[in-house]
C-alpha cells in the first residue's frame, strides 16, 4: 500500500500546459509545503516554484529555507527561484481595500510567470468616480482582472468601459447575503457587459494562471 | 362555514397606514378582481381603486366595467377612479427594456396614489454613458426607484452618484444563475453604496408603496 | 505597484450623496480603523466621522485617540466629531432582546447624521400586547425601523397598522433554520403589508442610511 | 415479475395508526382513482375513503362512480360514503383568499375523520383588525390550522393570542422569494410563538390528520 | 430613549396561551440568564420558571442562586420553582445517542409544564428490532415525540405504527448533507406516514410546548 | 467546421467497462433516437443496443423500425437485439406506485445487460408490514435496488435489514419539500444504515449499471 | 413620461469595449428584435449585427427582412451584414450532442466577430479516447471553448492537457441534481487544473465575446 | 426514565447485515468511544470492532485500552480485535493529497472487515498521464472507490475507462463554491459515464461498507 499523502508532483505541467503545479498550502504541514516546494523546484528548473494561501509559518520559515525568494505577506505566496523578466501588462483592480489579498495572490502569480502586472486599490463603484478617473490608463492594459467582494459589480462596470478581456474575481468577504462570496459570484456571472469571466471565490492564483496563457500564447 | 374565497376587504387601510388595499389579480379569476374593485371603491371612496398583475381578460373588460378607468397593458394594471394631482418628483430607472413592465407597475401605483413619476429606461451599466448623461437630471428627484435584473447592478451605481434615497426592485428577467432574480437580488442586498433598500423581485407595487408613505409623509 | 491597503477615502460622498464614506471596521486592524477616522474626519469636516462594527480593541483605544467621540459598546460604533442637533423622529423597533445591538448600529448612525431616534426594544409578534400598546405611539414617527430574527414577522406586522414608512432590518440571530438570518430576510421581502422594504441581514447602518436620505430630503 | 403500478393498499391503516390510507390522486389517472377509492372503501369499510388533490375529471366523475359521496371543487376532494358525525371544534384560518383550497383540504379531511371545523378565511397579518376581532371565538377551539402563503407570518401571531396548539401550513402561493412556499415554512418555523408546528407546503390533509389523531386520542 | 437589551418580560403568556415566557439563554450573559429567571418567577407564580440552551455558567450557578431549582446537564436546562404534578403520558424518542440532548430540553420542558414524559434512547431505523420491540408500549402514549438527525427517518417510521400524534424534532447532529439538519427536517415534512408535525432544527422546546397545549387541553 | 449534432457513439464501451452505450433520447429527435440506436446495434453486436427516457412516439415506432424489439411503455424503454440470459438475482423495490417508471427502467435496463431481476412495488415505510412481510425473500437477493421519492427513506430501512449491497434512486416524485427529489436524495445519502449508495435523482438506469457491473464481475 | 421599451441602443459598444451590443431576442417580439437588428446596423456600420436566443418566427423572417444576412437555426442566431475575415485559431468542444446548440451560439458570435473557429462535437469525459486522440490539433488552437452540462468536467481535463487558454460553459442540459446547468458550473469553477475561467450557464454569446477580446487585443 | 446517552448497541449487525455496527467517535468523549468499543468487542466476537472519525485523545489511548488494537492516524480509525484474513482486491484512489485521510478511512474499514485494499494517491485529472500510467493495473480491481474533492471528476473519468464498478466519495476539501464538498457530490451524481454510485461527502467508511457487501456477497 502507498504511504500517506504520497503525493506525485507533476513536473511537466509548465511545458504541457504553460502554467506548473503550484503548491496549494492551505491544510498542508509547513514541512510538506516546504518540500513540495523544493521538489517541483528540483523537477521543473525552467521557472520559479511557487505556493499560496501559506500560512504564517510558512511565510516566515521561507526566507531561511532558500536562497533565492520572494514572500508577499499580504498575498501569502512564496516564491522559491529567479522571477522571469515580465512581458505584458495586466491590470488588477480591488473594489475595496479588503480584497487586496486575493488581488495580491494574483500578482505575485503573475510575476513568478513572468507577465507584469499594476495593482489598482479600492476603486468599487460606491464611489465611481475613483474608477472614471484612471480608466484611460486602465484601458490600455492587455487583461484585466478585477477583484470584488459585496455585490461585485466592478467587473460588470469596467467591461463596459473598456476594450481588454476582464475576468472576475469574487471575494468571501462581506456579510448577510454576501458571506462567502456566491452573492459577488452570481452578479459577475450574470454582468450584462458582454464578455466577463470568472474564476472560483478567492482564487486570485486561477484568474492570473488564465492571464498567463492569453499573454504567454498572444 | 364560510363560502369558499370569502374575502375581507380592508376598505381602512388606505386612512390606517396610507396605502390602500390594492387586488392581486394574478391567480384570480377575472370576475373576481372586477367585483373586488368595484367593492374596494365603493369601501374606500377617497381614492381610486387599484388592480396589479391583471391578465389579459381583466385589462380588455375593464374599460367596459367602470366609467371612470385608467389601463396600463405594459404594466399590466387597472386603475378605477379618477387619478389625484401628483405631489413629488419621483424617477423609475431600468437597466434594460425587459425590466419596463417592473418599472410600469410602479408608475402606475404612484399615478394612483398621487405621486408624480418619470420613467427613464434602458439605462444599465453596460453603458454607463447612458446613466452618466442624465444623472444630474435623475440627481433632482425626491426619490430613486432602479429596477434591473441579471446582474442588478444599478441600483448600487445610481446611490453612489445622488443624494435621492434609492429603492431596488429585482426582476426576474434573466437566465442561468440569474434566472428568477435571485442574483439581482443578492447584489442590491450587498450594493456597496449605503442606504440601497430592497423589495421582494417584480414587485413594483411596494417600492412605489413605500415611496408613497415617503412622499405624502414628508 | 500601489502599496497594500492602499485606500482611497472618498471624502465627497457626503456633498454628494447626503451620507459621509464610514469605517466597516471589521477584519481591519484597530490601527487602520482609527487612522481612517482620522483621515475621514480631515477630508470632510461637514459632520463627524463614523465607524461601525467596531471590535473591543477599537472601541476601547477610541476615548484616547479623539477629543471629541462617542462610543456605542451595545452598537460596536464610534463617532469621532460633535453630533449634529436631531431633526426628525424615528423609531427603531426590535423583536427581541438579542436584536438590540443591530439597532443600536442604527441608532447611532442615525445620531452620527443628525437625526432623532427612540429604540423600543423587545416588542416582538409572540406577545402582540406590548407593541399594540405602544402602536400610536409609534404611528406618530416619521419612519420606522423594524429589527427582527428568526421568523421576521414585526416589520410586515408593523406596517399594517401605522402610517410611516417601515424599513426591516433582518438579523442574523437565530437557530436552525433562521441561523444566519436568510428566513427573517424572506419574511420580510415577501411581507403582506404593501411598503415594507428591506436591507442586509444585520445591515442596520443601511436601514439608517436609508433614513437619513429620507429625513434631509424631506 | 410484478404487474406494472401494483399498488398494495393499506386496508388496516385506520385500525393501527388513526388515520386511513388516503388517495393521492395528483399524477394518477382518473380510473386509477376511481378504482383506488372503491377498493380503500371495500378493504375498509369502518369509515369513508377519501382521495385529495383530484384532478377535475375526477372531481366530474366521482357523483356517477359512487352512491354516497361528497366532492369539494375548492379543495379538490373526493369523500365516499357517509360522513362521520363529527366530535371537536378545530379552527382553520387562512391568510389570505388564495390559500383558501389547501384549507379546504384540510376542512374536508377532517369532516371525512369526523372532526368538526370552521373555516375563518382571509384573516392576514396585514390588516390586523380581521383577525383581532374574531380572537375570542378562535380561542375557544381545541386545534387551530392556519394556512398562509407569502410571508407566512399568521401561524405565528395566532400562537401567541391562544391557548389551542396551533399547526401551521406554508401554502405555494406568492412570487419572487416566496415562490414556492418556502419562505412561509421557514417563517412558520421560526416562529417565535412557542409551540407552533409545521406540516409540508400545501399539505392541508396532513395537517388534518395530525389534529384527527389529536381530537380521537384526547 | 431605552436602555440596551430593555427586555419586557411577557408574564401573562400562560394564562394567554398556556405556555409561559422562557428564557432562551443561548447568546446572554449568565447575569441576564439568572435575571430574567427571578423576574419570570415573580412575574407569573403560577409555575416554575425555565431557562433552556444554558450554558455551563448558568449550570452551575443555578444551584445557588435559587431556592427550588431542578437542573438538567444534558438537556442544558434550569427549571426554578416546584415542578406541577404530570400528567398525561408521553414518549421522547431519539434516533441516536447524539440526539439525547434535544431530547432532554423536550422532557425537562415537559416536566416544567406539568406533563409525564419517558424517554427511549437509540432506537433508529438502522437496527429497526430496537423500534419494533417496544412499539406496542410506545402505541400507548398520548403523544410521540421523535428526535432525529441525519436522515430523520423515525417519525415518519413511527407514525406509521401507532395512533398517537407524532411530532418529528430534526437535529443538527451529522455531517456533508445531514450537517445543519436541513436534510433531516425535509425527510420529516415529506414523510408519508400521515400526520407527522415538525418543529425548527434542534428544538426540543418546541415540541414540548406543542404537546403542553395538547395534553391540557385535552 | 462538423455538422450540428455530429454524434461520436463508442462501440467501444461495453468492452471497456462492461456497459454499452445507451441512447438518452429525451430531447432527441425521434429520427435521431432510432438511427442512433440502429448506429450502436451496429458498431457493438455483442448485445442489445437501448434507449431511456423515450417519448411515446419512439416508443410507438419502434417495433415497426427494428426486427427483434422490445418496449417497455411504463419505464419508457426499447431494447434493439435478443436480451442475453439473464444472470443473478436483483430485487428493485418501491416505496409507493409512482415510483414504478424509474423502477422499470431499471428492470429494463437490467434484463438488457443480462441481469434477472424482480420488481416489488409499494413497500414504503408508511406501512411496514408490507416490506417485513417480504423481507426474508428479499434478503435473498444478490443486490437490492430501492426507488423512493417524498422521504427516501426506503433504502436506509431495508439496508438496516438485509446483507445484499443496497442501491438508493431518489425520484421526482412529491411536492412542497420533496418535489424534484433533493429530499428523498439527502436522505439516501444520510442514511444511518452503513452501505447505502445513491444515484441521481431518476436515474434508474444509473443504478441498474452498477449492479451489472457487480454481477458480471462477482 | 418616457414610451414603454423605449431602448437606447449602445452603438459606440465596439470602439470602446470591442464588441458591439446584440440583440437578445429572447423575451422580445419578432418586429421589435428585427427592428433593433436594422438599428444596430444602421448605428454602428463596422462590422454585422447579431442578434441570439432567436426564436423561430425570427429565424423565418430574417431572410427577407435584411439582404445580407446569416441564419444558424442551430444556434438561434441571425447576422446581418457581411461577415469579416476570420483571423486566429479556435476550437470549441462539447460534451455531448445536446451541448450542440450552444457551442453553435458561440461559433456565430465568433463569426460575426471575426475570429475562425472550428466545432468539435460529443467528445465527453465517459468515452476519453475520443479527445485524448484529437488532443493534439486541439492543441494547437489560440483558445479553446469547452461546452458541457451533466458533470461540467470537460472543461478542467482539457485545462490539464493543453497550453491554450481554456473557457468552460456550463449547459443547461441534465436532469436531477445536474438540471439547469449548476453542478456543471460549479465543477467548472473548481476544477483542479489551473486557469479555467467560466461563463453563465447557456452563455455561448459571452465565452465568444471574452475570446474575441483576446483574439482582436492579442 | 431511561439514562441519558442510553444506547443500545447492535451486536446482531454484522450476521443481519453483514457490517457490524461501528463506533462514529466524532462528538463522543474518548470515555464512551473507548466503552463502546469494548461492548461492541463482547457483543459480536465474530470479528474486530471499529472506530472511525477519532479524536486525537482517542488515538492515543486506545493501544494502552485494549490487547489486539490497529490504529491509523491518517484515518483516524482504531479497529480492536485480530484482522481478517483479506479477499479480494478493492483500488481506492484519491485525486489529491489532502483526500487521503477520507481514503484511509475506507483502507481500514475494509482491512477491519476482511477485504484486500490497494491505495492510489494524488492522480486527479489536472495530471490525467498519472491516471492512465496506472489504468491497466487499477482496472484488475474489483471494485474501485474513487475520493476526491473540489471539482469530483474523478470518479466519472475512471468509470469511463475500466469494468469494474465505482464508487465516488466527495470530500469536504475545497474553497469557494467547492467547500464542504457539495460541488463534487453533485458532479460525481451527474458523472456522465453510467453506473457511478455516490455516498455520503467525506464517508469513506460508508463506501467500504458497500464495497464489503460486494465483495463477501460476491
Amino acid at each position: 500500500m502507498s504511504e500517506p499523502h504520497d503525493a506525485l508532483p507533476d513536473g511537466g505541467r509548465r511545458a504541457r500546459t504553460g502554467v506548473p503545479e503550484v503548491v496549494f498550502a492551505q491544510g498542508k504541514t509547513p514541512e510538506r509545503t516546504l518540500a513540495l516546494l523544493a521538489e517541483l523546484r528540483r523537477l521543473d528548473p525552467d521557472g520559479p516554484a511557487l505556493a499560496t494561501r501559506c500560512p504564517d509559518e510558512v511565510l516566515d520559515r521561507a526566507p531561511d529555507a532558500f536562497d533565492d525568494v520572494t514572500v508577499d505577506r499580504v498575498g501569502r505566496t512564496v516564491t522559491v527561484g529567479a522571477l522571469p523578466p515580465p512581458v505584458g501588462d495586466v491590470v488588477v483592480l480591488t473594489a475595496g481595500t479588503t480584497d487586496v489579498p486575493v488581488a495580491r495572490e494574483a500578482t505575485a502569480t503573475l510575476a513568478a510567470l513572468g507577465v507584469g502586472a499594476r495593482l489598482v486599490a479600492d476603486v468599487g463603484v460606491a464611489g465611481l468616480h475613483r474608477l472614471l478617473s484612471r480608466i484611460e490608463d486602465i484601458g490600455r492594459a492587455d487583461v484585466v482582472i478585477a477583484v470584488a467582494g459585496m455585490d461585485g459589480a466592478l467587473p460588470g462596470v469596467v467591461a463596459g468601459l473598456v476594450p481588454a478581456p476582464v475576468i472576475g474575481v469574487p471575494t468571501s468577504m462581506g456579510y448577510g447575503v454576501a458571506a462567502g462570496g456566491r452573492a459577488a459570484l452570481a452578479t459577475m456571472l450574470a454582468a450584462c457587459s458582454p464578455g466577463v469571466v470568472v474564476v472560483n471565490i478567492d482564487n486570485g492564483f486561477g484568474a492570473a494562471a488564465h492571464v498567463v496563457k492569453i499573454v504567454h500564447r498572444g
